[in-house]
């Protein structure tokens, strides 16, 4: 069986340069702007192109999530991922607001 | 003789995803926090370690002024960096004054 639980930062331990660098390329970014709206399935993350592979939807979940981006947690026989607003509005604050107005 | 007019990007020609790029290293962050106490001369910029090679002083200071965030101006026989600080609050409302003060 697969392992479910994968690893999240506390807000304690996120690094600026890290977000800001999980942020800066326009795939991820686009990702960020639909959990803005709300969580969804992995499944159902889009990028610019729309389609991409699983595996380059994986890779940018994973860099987003180990930067405290986003949460990505086990549901039911799907994954689940939301947008860790607050804990990036109390460790940043007024940087994702930025980011996503802009 | 060496050229000595830099290009930069005018503020409608600014992409999100490059300025979040250009201060996603550490190193180039640390140029951007001197430089918010004003002025300097390119010679002067320091990074996290101190001393630095001029040519790896040369490039950060090439990504971040592509990206819209400094200035590099000719200045007698030397050369004064500045943010741009005005031109960054105008298009990204917020963004810096969120990443100098985290």
């Amino acid at each position: 069986m697969p392992e479910r639980e994968l690893p999240h930062p506390s807000t304690e331990e996120f690094v600026l340069t890290d977000v800001l660098f999980a942020l800066s390329d326009p795939n991820r970014l686009t990702i960020v702007r639909q959990l803005a709206e709300g969580p969804m399935e992995t499944a159902s993350c889009q990028t610019l192109g729309g389609e991409m592979p699983k595996s380059t939807r994986s890779h940018y979940l994973k860099t987003l999530r180990e930067a405290g981006i986003i949460r990505n947690v086990a549901h039911g026989r799907e994954r689940m991922v939301s947008l860790r607003r607050e804990d990036l509005d109390h460790r940043f604050p007024g940087l994702l607001t930025s980011v996503l107005e802009a």
